[in-house]
C-alpha cells in the first residue's frame, strides 16, 4: 500500500518549467490520488544519504534501492568510480509534515537522482509511478486509476507506468485516459530515456 | 500542524538590535501564536549538525532541509567547496523545555544559517514563517492569523510569509494588518534578500 | 518459520535469461509457497552491507552469514584480501512492501553474492532453498511441498534443497515431483557448483 | 519544569574551598529546592561529549548548548581553533542514581566547562540557576523561592539568577533574602565574570 | 537461565571429523537439553565483531567477554599486538531462527575463537558448557543433567564442565554418567588444553 | 538503590591470592548483601569502553565516571597523554545473567581500572563500596549493614566505605563489626592507597 495519510497536498500542479533534480511522482492516498515532487540535492561529501519528508521505512528503503541502482550506472553516466563516495545526497519529498510510505516512488527517485547528477532537466509534463529493484526492474503498483486522475488534474500530459499495470489502464475514465499518454516500461533505463530532457542511453 | 504545547513563551519580544545568527520565527500553538528565536552557531569541525530545543521529528528534518538548501548556495555565498565538511553547525530554538514541531520554521532556519555563515545581521523588526524545500521553494503554512497577532504583539513591523498564504491575509484583524508589512515569497532567496541586513543576491 | 505475510507476489515467473547477481529463492507463506528474487549489487566502497526488502531480523542475519561465508572463499574466488573492505554490497529482495523473514534464503543469498562478485550468471531454470551456516553447512527448511509447487508453477526445472529434507520429497504431488529435478546438498559449495553458469570449484 | 525526583540529595553543602571544574547549581524538586554540583573533566581526545548523572533529554540538550556557547568563546579564552576537536569533555552531575532534568542548569554547566578549560577556580560561596541559549542569553527559571532557600541552607552567600526572575525575589522570605546577595544577569559572560575566581572578560 | 525456546534442534549429532572454528556446546531448554554448534569465522578487517543466531543480550555479552579474554592471550597465541584490530570476527550459532540466550556458552565461544585463530581443530567428541569471565574463570551453569543426556544422545564421549558443578554429576543417570568422561575445569586455559587438537599451553 | 535481582551469587568467596585488574565490591540486594567481582581487561585499541554483566544504566554511567576520573590521573600514573585513546577497556561484572545496577560500585571500578593499567595487584582481603564522582569524591551508599555481613561471610578482613556512612557502622552486629576493619574515605585516591598492593600516591 502507498499511504500518504488523510491530508491532500495543496501543492499539486505541474511545474511551470523543466527542473533539474526534481521529478514528479504519483501517489495514492485514502482520499484519492495526488502528485508529489521528489527533490534531490548533491553536495561534496563522504557518501552520506539524507532522507526527509516524513518517509516510512519502505519508502526509505526505496531511496536506498534507487541510489544503489544508479550506482550501477556509474560508467554509463561518465562518473568517476568514487563519485558516490565523494558526494552526499539528500532526497526530500515535500510537504514535510505529511507522512508518506510505499515502494511506488522508486522510479521517480531514480529519475530525480540521475537528473541531479547529470544536470539534465526532467520534462515538466511527465509524471511517473513504479517500484524499482536493484537491477532496474520496474514492478507494478496500486491505485493507477486514482493516480491518473491526479496527474490529469495537475496538468501532466504523460505518465510513465509499469508494463505490468497495462491491464489497469482500462479502469481509468475515458476522458482522462484520452488526454494522457501512457508510457509502459519494464526497466528503469526506459524511464530515464522518456523523462530526461535529452534522453538517456546506456 | 505546528504545535508548541500548552506553554506560552515568556520570551517573545523583538530583539533590541540586529543580530547575527538569530532569526525570528512565528509559531502557532493550541493557545495562540507566538514568536520564537532560531539561534545558529558555527565552529570548526567535521560537518556535524546538532539540533536542540526539544524539536520534533518534522522540525529536525526541516533543519536538515534548510542546511542542504544552504549547501546548494555554497558558490553564491563565496564559500570553499568543503566549507560544510569543515564546520559543525548547532541550531537551537529556546526555550529548551518547550516541545516544538512542524515544518514552518524552514525559512527561519535557512535565514539564521546564512546569517551565521556570512556574518550579515538579520533585521530585528522582521519575523517570518514558511516551509522550505530542498530547492528553496516556500510552501504555505497554517495559523497565519494567530502568527500575525503574535508578531504584532512582539513589536515586529514586517513579516515574510509564503505567497500561497496570500488569501489568508484578509482573515487578520484590520488594526493588526495595517500595522504589519507582509512580504509574500515563493523562493528562499527572496527571504534572504528581505531579512538580511545588506540583502542577498544569487 | 519462513513467513512472507498474507500477500502473494505478483512477480513469480522464472527469468527469461540467465542473470548475474540475481538468484531465485523459494518462500513459504501462510497462503502457500512463492518464488522470490534475491538481487545483489556491488559498488566500490568501504565494506558497507545494505539490506532492503522489508526483511525481518532473522533474514538480515542470514544475509550477514551468507556474506561472511563468501568472505571465507576470498582465495578460492581469486579476490584480493581486502576486496570486501573495498566494496559496498547491497542485497535486495523485491517486492519492497512485502515483509519477509526466516533463514531459508541463506543459500540463495550466498549464490547471488558470488554471482555478483564473479560475474558468472545464475542458471535461470534453477530455484533453491536452504539455511546456510558460517562454514557453509546447509540446514533443512520447512514448507518443501509448497515451495516445490510454486517453483513448478513459476516454470523452474531444478530446485536445490538441503540433504536433510530428502524425506520430505515424497510429500510432493507426483505430477510436480516428476517435472522437477531435486538436487540434494549439504554444503554451499555444491549449491554454487549447480547454480552458477560455468560451475564452481574450490 | 525542573524535576529531580523524590529524593533529596544528602550532598548539599557549599564546598570548603574554591574548585576547578565544579560549579554549584540550584535545583527545584517536588519536595523543595536543592543544590547540586556540576562536575566537568577534560581529556585529550576527539571532541566526544560524555554526559552522566541520569540526566533527562532537556538537561542533556542543555549541556550541548552550554558547550556550543563556550565554543563561540574559543578566541576569548585564548584556545587553539581546534581545541574542542582535540579534547573529550565529560559532564557529570552527582548523585548518579537520582534522575535530573530541565534547562535551568545551563549557566552552571557553562561556568563549570569554562573553569575546567581555563583552570580558573569557581568561587565556593556562589550558586547559580538559569537557562542558557546558544548566544549566551540567560532565560528565566522556575522555583526561585525554593532554590534560594536551599542555597541559604547550604551556606552559599551569593546566587546568580536571570534578570527576568527579578520580580520573583520578593517571594523569598525576608530572613533568607537579606542573607543572600542576588546577582541579576542576562548574558552568560556576566555569570563567568561573577563566578570565576579572577573574573572573565570578553 | 539458559533458554532456547520450545523448538528442539534437528541438528544435534557430533561432527564426523575434527573441525576448525567450530565448537560443540550444551544447551538447556524448556523441553530438555540439546547440543549446539558455535561457528567462528575470521576475515581481514577493522576489529568488528558480528554476532548472529538470534542471540539474546546475555549471550551477546558472553561473546564479547570470550573475545576480550582471548585478546588477553594475544602473546600466548603468538599473534601480532594489533591482530584483533586487523581482523573482523563473526560468531554464529545455528539454527538461525531459534532464539538462544544465557551465559553458559562462554567457554564454547572461547574455544571456537581460539581454534579459528590458531587453525587448531577441535576434538569432535568433546562437548562443553560453562560461563567464562574476563580473566578466564569458569563459572557454574544450570541443567547439567539435561545437557549430559543430550551430549550422550549426540554421541559425544567427553564433556567439559565447571568445577563448581561437580556436585551435580551424581544427578545424572548412571548409564549415561558411565559412558561420558567429565572434565572439571576452573580456568578457560584448561578448556583449551582439553578441547584443542594438539592442546594448549600458556 | 543498588538492586541485583532475586538471585544470590554462588560466587562470593574472597580470592585466594592478590589479583591484577579484579576488585571486590559489596552489593545490596532484596535478599541481603553480596560480594561481587569487577574485572577489567585492557587491549591495544582505539579508546573503546565495553561494559558487560547485565549492567543497568546507572551502573554503566558509573563505569564511565570511574574511567574519566582515572583519565584525570594520567600524569600521576605515568601514562602517555594518549594512553586512553590507544587502548580499549572492557569492564565485566560476573555473573553474566544476573542484572546489576546502582552507583555504589564506583570506587570498585576505579580501583580495578587502575590495577589493570598499572599492573599493581589488589589486596585480596579488601572489599569496598562507594559512589565516585568525576573529581574522585566518594559519596555515601545504602545497605552498609547487609554489605558488611556479606563481606564478613566471604572472608574479607577490611572494607573501604564512604566517610559519610560512618554513622551507619553502629547498625552492624557487634561480632561482625569487630572482625572487620572499616576504612573511611572521602576521596578515591585514599581507596587506591589502601587497596592497591604497594599503595598509591598522587
Ligand atoms: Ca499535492
Ligand atoms: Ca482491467
Ligand atoms: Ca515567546
Ligand atoms: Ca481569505
Ligand atoms: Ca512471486
Ligand atoms: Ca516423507
Ligand atoms: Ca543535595
Ligand atoms: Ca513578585
Ligand atoms: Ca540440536
Ligand atoms: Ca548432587
Ligand atoms: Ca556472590
Ligand atoms: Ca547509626
Amino acid at each position: 500500500v502507498d499511504m500518504l495519510g488523510k491530508h491532500r497536498f495543496r501543492y499539486g500542479q505541474a511545474e511551470t518549467e523543466n527542473q533539474i533534480g526534481v521529478a514528479t511522482g504519483l501517489a495514492y492516498t485514502t482520499v484519492g490520488g495526488d502528485t508529489l515532487q521528489i527533490e534531490v540535492s548533491l553536495a561534496p561529501g563522504k557518501g552520506k544519504l539524507v532522507l526527509t519528508g516524513k518517509l516510512g521505512d519502505v519508502m526509505k528503503e526505496s531511496a536506498q534501492i534507487a541510489l544503489s541502482y544508479v550506482r550501477t550506472l556509474t560508467n554509463d553516466l561518465g562518473l568517476d568510480a568514487d563519485y558516490f563516495e565523494q558526494h552526499d545526497i539528500h532526497i526530500h519529498v515535500p510537504e514535510g509534515a505529511v507522512p508518506k510510505d510505499g515502494p511506488s516512488a522508486g522510479i521517480t527517485m531514480t529519475t530525480a537522482i540521475v537528473s541531479a547528477i547529470t544536470g539534465k532537466a526532467i520534462k515538466r509534463e511527465v509524471g511517473m509511478t513504479g517500484e524499482v529493484t536493484l537491477r532496474g526492474r520496474v514492478l507494478p503498483i496500486g491505485g493507477l486509476k486514482e493516480k491518473s486522475l491526479s496527474a490529469h488534474r495537475a496538468g501532466l500530459s504523460t505518465i510513465i507506468i509499469p508494463k505490468d499495470n497495462e491491464r489497469d489502464i482500462d479502469d481509468i475514465p475515458e476522458t482522462v485516459r484520452e488526454q494522457l499518454t501512457f508510457k509502459l516500461v519494464s526497466q528503469a533505463e526506459e524511464v530515464l530515456a522518456i523523462a530526461l530532457d535529452g534522453g538517456f542511453k546506456k
